[in-house]
């Protein structure tokens, strides 16, 4: 973290109030922390629009892991991203995490690192693969902010 | 607006210098202005995960004009809320606009206030009316915050 | 609406049984009608991240009816859209509907015409206004599916 | 997957079309699959609507690891919750990832199992902790369909 600044915010004391009641729920120490985090995540939301941006995303799936090949097959994906792209290429599967839920389905959590546009379209062939049944991506931009 | 107080807010120096900038481009004339809005958003959305809580909501979608008696039929639905829930109930239709989008379509906006979970109830038979082609639902919380 | 196909689709006997009970809650009248709107849905979505799209939105906002001329400063905003950026330019606010809310607050429903980037800084350009508590924007893709 | 059935689905010709376009840029193999995969999506979004459905979650956020002790008190949170509520609790904590994005971030997932109103309170007491700058939380729900 570089340089801190300090501003001042005037707000309607109602409006404060319940601000503070929620924050404190949600285990904030500090009014500060909780508006540079909204602050964060509506300039991470706006970059995010641009197709261009550079971001990380958890692509999140349940699948049924008797669906054959399956576990193949994402592999297989995860791994031909640099060869077919070439080394320097932004697109990067990270990492994955596997859940057992129960005895048909599966949870994987595919962590990318690419441009948006690439990352989406990443995910939507990993979300088509027979035996995937439900499926979301997550998007957080990372340039500097 | 209710007595206004001041806080202190400390934030990276960098995070406020982009902040800064996108507040400018989106026209805020204070950074207080735009950090209330920030609070106000994440409190009605926090709000509106409770499905009792009292939410206006505008229902918008695309339909087929030609489609037989779609505008007789929402019509209908919005006019049958208060007579078939008594006059005491929440759920209201309170007021709707049409727009004439090409010589097929109609973009048609419903204003509707009540429980959230009843909100959500009605814009879904709304929705479903066939000739509607796409369709989508808004929801503020209103009550005090 | 063009002409019809008929396909078939195979699917497990508990979800489709799933499927029917919500369907018919929702209202709908026939399957296929449901699931016309799921993939009419997608592809909007799927298009609306390109910015380039051209769409239509509602710009849904409450606002604090005795902030110092926000009335005016909407109108202006809406108005002098065509006048800045020339006839022929795609933006275009459409119409607009007001609604009391209580004593100090209204509600107001912006629609607006153009290319998903234009619609959303004209959005943000109105939800930044002073005065304004809570806005939120909604678009739906308009170009031929 | 239990039994197989087969219904009919009638719609517009260019629908089907751009459709089909979509869903093989998308990788699916076939119509039916990706037609489940619509429904099952709307059924799961459906039901997390309801604050008491079942559901697994992935935390995914960005924390700066300088943070003293942010990642001793992770492990704490994510290890107290069977004690605090005792082993018969539904809310638990599976699994978790973590990913070194550059000098200062890393990408943590945390999975969890529970309600969703449990989740969503596990999940914002994760994200206020001192440290966390982005966060977002992913449902999906896991009850039958």
């Amino acid at each position: 973290m570089g340089q801190l600044e300090r501003i001042g915010v005037s707000l309607d004391k109602n409006l404060l109030l319940t601000f503070d009641t929620l924050i404190s729920k949600q285990g904030y120490q500090s009014r500060s922390e909780a508006i540079r985090n909204l602050i964060r995540q509506q300039l991470s939301q706006r970059r995010l629009s641009d197709p261009k941006t550079k971001a990380v995303a958890a692509v999140f799936m349940v699948y049924d892991h008797h669906a054959t090949k399956l576990s193949d097959r994402l592999i297989d994906l995860q791994h031909c991203v640099p060869a077919k792209r070439g080394p320097s290429h932004l697109l990067q599967v990270i990492s994955s995490l596997h859940v057992h839920l129960n005895e048909h389905d599966c949870l994987e959590v595919v962590v990318l690192r690419g441009r948006v546009s690439e990352i989406n379209s990443m995910a939507e062939n990993i979300l088509s693969l027979k035996g995937v049944k439900l499926g979301r991506i997550n998007l957080l931009a990372t340039e500097p902010a």
